[in-house]
């Protein structure tokens, strides 16, 4: 069988890369750098891929816009692209130099490092260490994280240092000097994996989570369904949005998120975007389906954007 | 009388500055500049200014997620600060120079500007005019469209233009050669008015919206007031998100708009912004007062950020 085809948004040694490699961890894959989130989109609507890892919430940060206007879909372009899958990815940060550089690591440093590279939001993440051990020492704002392993790498005339994951000092041979420098151990970004549904090779493959942290002392009521629907309504109409909410828990249908983005038809009007759970039964198991066709009736613009089994279910439900 | 005090974000002859300007225009206002939100929602607090003037949302992009992270005042710094009212200003771009350059304008203009600057975010808003006649510049990213204007006014060597708002080039005196320049006409963003509910000296000013474009073939039904209301809920119980919005259509408020921020207690539960409107009537008065306690009763937490005339509701209600 010819590997998997899984698009991420580049370069090598991203967090996206990280995400789809340990997604598809179990099965043979051949992952595909994306230049742009709308690169991977249109790879999927054209079966040019069989799967994208895209990013869409950070636990510190929020959600991911450029994430919510692709799936909104303004222009009709990825009609056939829908989530059927998530991936937890825990950010953790290492200080990385140019391989040999501290033959005898961290602990033989000597406070020679002169420049440090990394991607601008990791600053904010390791201010802790990073006043601790490296204050005063110049910053210099790159394109990702894994562009800084790469620039370290390769340094001969300064001594630079890396702010980057595991995988990207794996991918550019640095030498990690200390592991985890990020302020918040709980830091977590949520991918979803979406495919095309017309692909049938690729309907049955159900995405792992092989690292997730365990939680103690919460309640597991088994793996949640999740859905993932974008609406428009009527902003004229009173009570237009509560009609629709309402039209969820009418069908047991528990909201776990709402995320709107500007609808750039008119001002102030939105696309909703609603997350909603389920714990599958037989009594359930039209529930999406007749969510959905209730919510035509009241919305203007309505659409299915998929159903996966939560990966965090088993503690969060 | 002393004039009002009224913060904004700085630098001068930003588009935060512009609609201080314009939103006190009718009064005596001493405009003061801050360097970040957080100081002058710290001012208010503090009572060292009257009114802060904070973008909250633009048509195109979106919520600023700035303004809801302060808003969820997560550590309680800020807890005297609501909202008292709302201005809308459209965005206009110019291309500018420095005084002088083209003494004939744009229709003189002979291809020689070598280097554009502006805001990260201006150079897509400005595509079209930029790809038909500024083609191939070189594009040099500044903090603030008004530094980019005040950059080009003291150039001597260089040949550069600004793409800013007209009330820069005011602000730092330099020729504008283009107007308008902006491929959407109804960019907007939407600024929130606040002010310390403990200042007696505040409480009955009203904010003006003295040039809000018109809107044909809409139906005008008076002047509803907004209510912005955060909350965060117990996300293990199914429902809980559900019977919180509920709240609102009970008592008549008609939901106008949703955002969320992440709590930062615990990934993947959230701090919730509604925003409701009602056309104020005998009946309703006291309509925001019982869905706040009935809301008490299912939130975790619940805060009222304050009531305020919508300057839009006699085309949009």
């Amino acid at each position: 069988m010819a590997p998997l085809r899984v698009a991420f948004l580049g370069p090598l040694g991203s967090f996206s890369h990280q995400a789809a490699a340990e997604s598809f961890c179990k099965v043979s894959a051949d992952l595909q750098p994306q230049v742009s989130f709308p690169d991977a989109f249109a790879a999927l609507q054209e079966k040019e891929t069989d799967f994208a890892v895209i990013p869409c919430e950070n636990s510190t940060n929020g959600s991911v816009v450029q994430t919510l206007d692709l799936l909104a879909d303004r222009d009709g372009l990825y009609k056939d692209v829908k989530v059927c899958g998530e991936y937890y990815l825990t950010v953790h940060h290492c200080l990385m130099v140019r391989k040999g550089t501290f033959p005898g690591g961290w602990a033989d440093y000597d406070g020679s490092i002169t420049k440090l590279y990394t991607h601008p939001q990791a600053w904010g993440q390791c201010e802790t260490f990073l006043t601790k051990y490296l204050k005063g020492v110049e910053r210099q704002d790159v394109a990702s994280t894994s562009k800084a392993a790469e620039i370290v790498s390769k340094e001969t005339t300064e001594r630079g240092a890396a702010i980057a994951n595991r995988f990207a000092a794996e991918q550019h041979g640095t030498d990690i000097l200390v592991e985890n420098i990020e302020d918040r151990a709980d830091n977590t970004t949520r991918f979803l994996i979406f495919r095309n549904v017309l692909d049938d090779a690729t309907a049955h493959f159900k995405v792992e989570q092989p690292n997730l942290p365990t939680s103690e002392g919460e309640f597991a009521l088994g793996a949640t369904h999740k859905t993932l629907i974008a609406f428009t309504i009527d902003h004229s109409s009173p009570g237009a949005l509560a009609n629709a909410l309402l039209i969820f828990k009418a069908h047991g249908l528990n909201l776990t998120s709402i995320n709107t983005r500007p609808s750039l038809k008119k001002p102030w009007q939105y696309i909703f975007f609603v997350e909603c759970g389920r714990t599958p039964s037989d009594k359930n198991k039209d529930a999406v389906h007749k969510a959905l066709n209730d919510l035509r009736q009241v919305s203007e613009t309505c659409k299915d954007l998929g159903t996966w089994e939560d990966q965090l279910s088993a503690r969060n439900a």
